[in-house]
């Protein structure tokens, strides 16, 4: 497989650079694009965070840096030999034991705590820009999704329209799913399993010709992969649809832009081009929602100034426009308001009407 | 389908009582077991958390009644109309939407909160004998599940062992499911879904004639049906593996014995014969795992406490010995602490051991 042997490759050679520094009598050192907030930008163009130009560099032969460049060498040798070798993928945490041992002679622990060799990952992932995904670390398994696509994974074939009222457990990585066949126009990506399950027993991925995906939760970065993966590789638009809140819309926007925990690996992660289907200010009027308003409290305020002040919104008139509508109601609405309708609703009326009217937001 | 008509004859049968009181002149009233604290009870034989006998009744006209019997006629009434007639399922969060609205010629909410749909729906599931499932009110999707296993789920034929890295998402609600063919010797139940994937890349399932099943944090009714469902029309024997901590023990006693919460519906969701497989503090001994201790805090001490005092605990030796070895250790262990000695090691060493030498705890 071309993918398991770039990866490889590119592993051996972060290796062989290193040894060639010792064999030079040189002290080894890495060096790497720094990932502190003041190298986070948001970059207007591409309309994603990214790092800037900032560098930091670590070398063995120095006590504040030698336990750092040890622990990123091991970690390297770890997903090398006991992960990309045996063709097996593994947790952050299983990582974390895998290389957790005292360092001979001494009494110190390579590693202590699990974000030592999270940070060691994240540190490779710029050094080789390899995705935490390509050298086997898996993120969190989490969500379903269903609709008329046919995909490969591991020799089985699995059609994602057959598959009852549960769907297809995304996996937490699916850099290596081949899509077969792709029959859909759109996809729309949902915060709850609740509405996943209204759509799927609608069959709205039928009507529509659309894939539905969700999550319970966060949107992990297989959910966030596999969204990326039919945007690029299928051009299909992708609509989000979240709770009517300032939790909503920034949901949307670590798909949309990224994340400043993140902000290293924005190209393998963002979609620049998906677009907010709802809920929105205007729907609570349009819709009469009012009525199902839960007031919002301090922490909801709080998080409103810091989220409309974020550089990717804060240029950004029409999120303005409803990040003030939210404070003028002093409100927030849920999705599953639209059920007070009718319990299919959100999937005969609003999503439909939405999508044919093209009402998002950008 | 059957099914579909007792839950309708039952909540019909449900409303013609009423009707049938008022049309006799009589104040309307709804008799049910109460489902306080001092009615719950663990009952020894059975060996899970059952209601008693006290019984409790609301009428209409009663001041301190009328509210509450007002929203569960309305939540049957939604129940029966808009979901078991149409065939169609939904949240409590939606339930709560759908009962939500001002009460003809008042400016009084039958509902203003969710907890009080909640509360309707349960007093429902005792009246009719009737579970949420039943009543089409699905509770939280969550988790996976792969193995030899072909069922079928609203027209589709899902074959367990061909959906690749993800496997089959389990739905909320699994009643209307189809067992058609089941190649298992026995389940392994995991909190972690981390694990699962381990397992599931391992082709554990294949290799062992199990079925593994995963959670990403609480064990859903959903997935614990699934189980019973397994366990009581296949005789399957079911083995829980959680960390080796008093959260994993309670994970453990939930799945078994109930909770005190839903303790109105043990038993749709208990299963008596479930055991623990691990992580043990003997394991820790047994497996070396002293070094991948964490340290107990407050928290962890006050749970084991509360834990080893619930009555399914405080005759049981065997789980007294590891509640006391927890607090000797001062220790807590993880399942992936076992990754330390090789990737594979809970896949093909320790659970292969583990069952084969019936090291369980019961």
């Amino acid at each position: 497989m071309a993918a398991k042997d770039e990866s490889k490759g590119t592993l051996k050679e972060f290796g062989l650079k290193i040894v060639e520094q010792i064999k030079k009598g040189k002290n080894p050192e890495i060096s790497f694009p720094l990932r502190n907030l003041s190298n986070i930008i948001y970059d207007e163009k591409s309309r994603t965070l990214k790092l800037g130009n900032k560098k930091g560099s670590r070398s063995f032969f120095n006590v504040a840096h030698s336990k750092k460049f040890l622990q990123t060498v091991e970690v390297a040798s770890v997903i090398k030999e006991k992960l990309i070798d045996s063709g097996k993928h593994s947790s952050l945490r299983d990582v974390f034991y895998m290389v957790k041992r005292t360092i001979p002679g001494t009494s110190t622990n390579l590693v202590d705590e699990q974000t030592e060799s999270d940070k060691a990952i994240e540190d490779l992932e710029v050094i080789t820009t390899l995705s935490r995904e390509q050298m086997h670390v898996n993120a969190n398994k989490n969500g379903s999704v269903a609709g008329k696509v046919v995909i490969e994974d591991r020799g089985d074939t699995i059609d994602w329209s057959k598959l009852g009222s549960g769907g297809w457990a995304i996996p937490s990585n699916v850099e290596d799913i081949k899509f077969k066949k792709v029959d859909a126009k759109y996809i729309i990506y949902m915060e709850k399993a609740a509405v996943w399950e209204r759509l799927n027993e609608d069959k709205y991925w039928q009507k529509n010709e659309a894939i539905i995906v969700s999550s319970q939760g966060q949107t992990t970065r297989g959910i966030r992969r596999l969204l990326q993966r039919l945007y690029d590789e299928y051009k299909l638009p992708i609509y989000v649809l979240c709770d009517g809140d300032i939790y909503g819309a920034y949901i949307y926007s670590v798909i949309k832009y990224g994340s400043i925990a993140l902000a290293h690996a924005s190209e393998r992660l963002t979609i620049p081009g998906v677009k907010y289907v709802g809920i929105t200010m205007d729907d609570v009027e349009k819709y009469d929602l009012k009525k199902h308003f839960i007031k919002l409290d301090e922490k909801d305020y709080a998080r409103i100034k810091q989220v409309s002040e974020y550089d990717w919104f804060k240029n950004n008139k029409e999120w303005q426009r409803q990040f003030k509508m939210m404070k003028d109601f002093k409100s927030k609405v849920e999705i599953q308001s639209l059920s007070s309708k009718d319990i299919s609703f959100v999937s005969e009326v609003y999503l439909p009407n939405k999508i044919k009217n093209r009402e998002f937001l950008d």
